[in-house]
């Protein structure tokens, strides 16, 4: 018998996504999202939730551009830093000592430090409620080559992205390895 | 020096989400979904991508309303099964001995031994390319009181959901707990 526990922004697991813009003056600003992921293969989009009060809001509407930096679970501290602090009042690539680089795609900036990002320019604005949903069209993909596996792809062993939970909350590890999909179910 | 990978639809980690709905005769059905996740705080809501192909597709178009399932990790094969086979040919709840059950909230049903259900209202739909964007508002959560935690929230590491990677591709379990958001981060 299943509980009601109300209605809750509650999935789990959640990503954690930095999120790279520049303001109006060109000063690269970081966030982070728990609320997004892939929205579509053909073209290729990703989609990220935000609140209009947040200074990052401001500059990809200003930009029609954004990044999504995937951190390694090493990074949890500061992936955790710019949850927190706004870039309103005060530069985080240089409080953390991380440096940005100039997407050769779209206006905005990524995190070298981290191994993957995807380099989004916005397709689409939905206004949901309290947040609002940017859909961007990733333009292209650069990953550190000593995460590449043998097909050229993040291999996710070795980028170990890491996960949020809202509901406890917590940050958590990818953990073992379960099995091959479009296999582990298939019919015998 | 990061090396391009081309536009692609990656993003490190996915949820393993197993979203429920009837058909037109009202027979449940099932599948696996890995691109979602909660969009919208206030109203809560969450979204998944879904190509027009999918039987559930035209079920969510038909009856405005889903639930989204988080599976524990014992049920991988159950999640890779759903993922694919089409309910178009088969009663995939008979065919892997699991139990519909009604949402007392939205007409759509949802997986009994499966810990965590939100059932969803269709709020909007995204068209994008391939894949068209549902947005449920969330009327409700029904969880396992065995896997609530003192606060009456699911407690991630009971309810250990699990997730998918297209770059490699595999499923994973969760991981060691990293720390506290709006904690590690802080400034001292």
């Amino acid at each position: 018998m299943k509980k009601s526990i109300g209605p809750q922004a509650i999935i789990q697991p959640n990503p954690v996504l930095i999120i790279g813009s520049y303001d109006q003056n060109g000063r690269p600003n970081i966030m982070a999202v728990a609320w997004g992921g892939i929205c579509c293969s053909k073209p290729p989009c990703a989609t990220i939730s935000l609140r209009q009060a947040t200074y990052t809001y401001g500059n990809i509407q200003h930009n029609k551009a954004f990044t999504i930096n995937i951190p390694s679970a090493s990074f949890v501290k500061e992936a955790d830093y710019v949850g927190i602090y706004s870039g309103k009042n005060e530069d985080k690539f240089k409080a953390l000592g991380l440096t940005p680089v100039k997407s050769d795609v779209v206006n905005a900036p990524y995190v070298k430090e981290f191994p993957v990002v995807l380099e989004c320019g916005v397709l689409k604005v939905v206004e949901i409620g309290l947040h609002t949903q940017f859909i961007g069209e990733i333009k292209d993909i650069k990953a550190d080559e000593s995460i590449l596996d043998e097909n050229g792809l993040p291999d996710i062993e070795k980028v170990k992205p890491f996960i949020y939970d809202s509901a406890g909350p917590g940050y958590y590890a990818l953990g073992d390895f379960l099995g091959k999909p479009y296999s582990v179910g298939r019919k015998k």
